[in-house]
């Protein structure tokens, strides 16, 4: 017998079950939906490019536009943001996105600029926390102190998708600045892990009346640490070996299976210690490296880059648009919040211009950096929503007015990069030439 | 605002609680599924490829195997067929490969061998369709000729998704045989739907006492074949264009992206006329032409096959592991379901063989035409499904032993065709080096 679908039993229409019975192949719409949303990326892209601009900031609005045509009475989003494989292809785009950009750089690369990576996490945390706090306590005078902190913290983290994106677009993957960037933000999600903690213990505490737990802070720590170690160190060690009994099974595509079974594990594993997957994705692009795999492409493979890119061409700009569909063009229109989020968007900018600091005196450009930190992302919004979960004596920490007014903070940091970024490099190429001429 | 799922309080653990919180990344489990099904399929194909069978073989029967853990106590397959992503994917992946197959022919390649195809389509319909009418009428003499006929009709249907995995797996999708037997799957779809439509037609008809709507039946076919035409015809001289116009584009990754939406499109359209999207998706690999993009190809960009053979690597052994673990073997443990199981499956393996008399006298091997054609797949089941929900008089027309027993001939009928049709060609090519010699 097959599945349990297997033997539902089809509508079968009385006089003509054929057309309807038939089309019930659930893929029919999946399908329509990826044609719609690949062709609208691509026109989208192509629109950005002619005006000077990356192609990611094309894809993310003909999302918003394709995400809001409810606003004149084509509700085509709803039923695509709420299919759940829409959501998990979107999701497996960022996977491969992240996994893609891990690729063409190595650990090494990495760790020769980790000391200055946690010096730009460290500092793109503390700062836009001191700033969205203050924000807080100066406007919403009516919150507790606990809700301008958790305000704050939602201002804490990067989310690096963006920034990668744009760096691939503008051929800038492999530069230093993006790696300090892209570190940055695999230590920023591990500071972003401890905060949330703490704050959550710390209400918990205030809730309960009992005390802090140290312990649970520490341990959190403890394993987004040692999957890190374990990733990077270890799985640095395991590669080559993995490739070389790999390549002695029989079968196509060997390389590229490998090497994404290898990604999809690390990024889940990521997800168990309670990291992002694409932290975990990242590392294992990272840890991939040429060398563990020259016995495939010394028997004619393509590398893994080119093995990979296809599959992110099908599902990068899935992640992108549905990124865009997902802003809500009526939450801009309640000028009460509207303040609110202004604030907190010069706050979360600004903030992440700290670090700035870290750039300077290293051949750097610390312009790249402070402006390739600031987008926020989903991250944001995970803190966001704990917070409308989080009560203190009964009532909620983050309301409804704040929530929207993070959720505007996000989407302004997102939309805000592409352009910025690319005037960052187009600034530096300027002054480059200059010295080049002097 | 962002979507109604972003605005979805996550469950809030009092103590601690991040982990879960964060690890409500929907895509870990997906990721981690995946790895499972990628890696078991690598393993799998290895094992079949060093006993001498195509490496589908393998990835069905590991998918069996993961199937049936629920026997020894690892339900670890409920939740993976029970999840629509997976499913979907599955689906995206049979699409994609019949994608690919389309494209290592040409329009005016299956066309020179149509006629062929088409008597190789009817003989391979009515044969099966007689001969499991007659296994029907000797052993069902409890139901009625209606049943009869309708068990007959499941039989008819070829599933051609695990023919063109073999001929690939054995570099073989390029010989006549190969657009023969593709070719007579697609006129089968046609015949299909209006043999589908004519019988539940005539019992309809039988139910309400009134005539058979030849109407209806024109209608079906017109539309299936009013697609064919203009995918294959129209399709064919808007390829050029479109590829001409998306070279204007700017952006990454536009060939690749133009010939998925191309694809997507064409086997959403083929599901809205009542076909199976794979027929649209092989189509759309005919219709796109290596002159057709030499615009891209000249400029340095890969050839298609090239560029989908990736996507094709992650998706299609989903495809297939998911197929072989919708196998429940409780079902070849019911005595009384077996005979008529195993008399089915012979009518289902003997009727196909009629196929190969198209296949004389033209330098072609009729023995693969005729093994090429056995696999039943989800076709088969689609009917036994339409066939438990009809009734005539207020009795189902297919009770569920004799669903069961089709979907017992539909699993042997694809575990069968890798190894024949492996064994077929080995015989031929013996042949040939016999010819050689003499």
């Amino acid at each position: 017998m097959l599945t349990q679908a297997g033997i539902t039993v089809l509508p079968v229409v009385a006089i003509l079950p054929l057309p309807s019975a038939l089309q019930a192949d659930p893929v029919a719409q999946l399908l329509v939906t990826l044609a719609v949303i690949l062709g609208a990326a691509k026109l989208g892209g192509d629109l950005a490019e002619r005006i000077g601009q990356p192609a990611v900031l094309g894809e993310l609005l003909v999302g918003v536009i394709l995400g809001n045509l409810g606003l004149v009475g084509v509700p085509w989003a709803r039923g695509v943001l709420a299919d759940p494989t829409v959501d998990a292809l979107a999701r497996l785009g960022a996977v491969l996105l992240l996994f893609e950009v891990g690729l063409e750089s190595t650990v090494g690369d990495v760790l020769k600029v980790g000391a200055r990576s946690f010096v730009v996490a460290v500092l793109g945390v503390v700062t836009p926390w001191v700033l969205g706090w203050g924000v807080g306590a100066w406007l919403l005078t009516a919150h507790t102190t606990y809700a301008h902190i958790f305000l704050g913290a939602t201002l804490t983290a990067t989310s690096v998708g963006i920034t990668a994106r744009v760096m691939q677009d503008l051929e800038r993957s492999h530069t230093p600045e993006a790696r300090i960037i892209l570190g940055a933000a695999v230590i920023d999600d591990v500071l972003g892990l401890v905060i949330l903690a703490g704050i959550t213990s710390v209400i918990s505490a205030a809730n309960l009346g009992t005390d802090l737990s140290y312990g649970q802070l520490v341990l959190v720590l403890a394993k987004a640490l040692v999957f890190l170690f374990g990733a990077l160190v270890l799985g640095r060690m395991i590669s080559p070996r993995l490739f070389g009994w790999t390549k002695r099974l029989r079968g196509r595509g060997l390389l590229l299976t490998t090497a994404l079974v290898f990604c999809f594990l690390l990024a889940y594993l990521a997800s168990v210690v309670g990291l992002a997957p694409i932290v975990g994705a990242y590392a294992a692009g990272l840890v991939l490296e040429k060398v563990h795999y020259e016995n495939f492409t010394n028997g004619g493979e393509r590398p893994l880059e080119e093995l990979v890119r296809p599959i992110g061409t099908l599902l990068v700009p899935v992640f992108f648009v549905v990124m865009g569909m997902r802003v809500d063009l009526e939450a801009f229109t309640h000028p009460e919040v509207l303040g609110l989020a202004a604030l907190l968007t010069v706050a979360a900018i600004l903030g992440k211009q700290a670090c700035a600091l870290a750039g300077f005196g290293a051949g750097l450009d610390p312009l790249v950096i402070g402006i390739g930190m600031i987008p926020r992302g989903e991250v944001g919004l995970i803190f966001a929503n704990l917070g409308l979960g989080l009560t203190l004596h009964g009532e909620r920490i983050v309301d409804q007015r704040l929530y929207s007014a993070v959720v505007i903070m996000v989407v302004m940091s997102t939309l805000v990069t592409p352009p910025a970024l690319k005037w960052a490099f187009a600034r530096r190429r300027g002054v480059g030439r200059l010295r080049g001429v002097s």
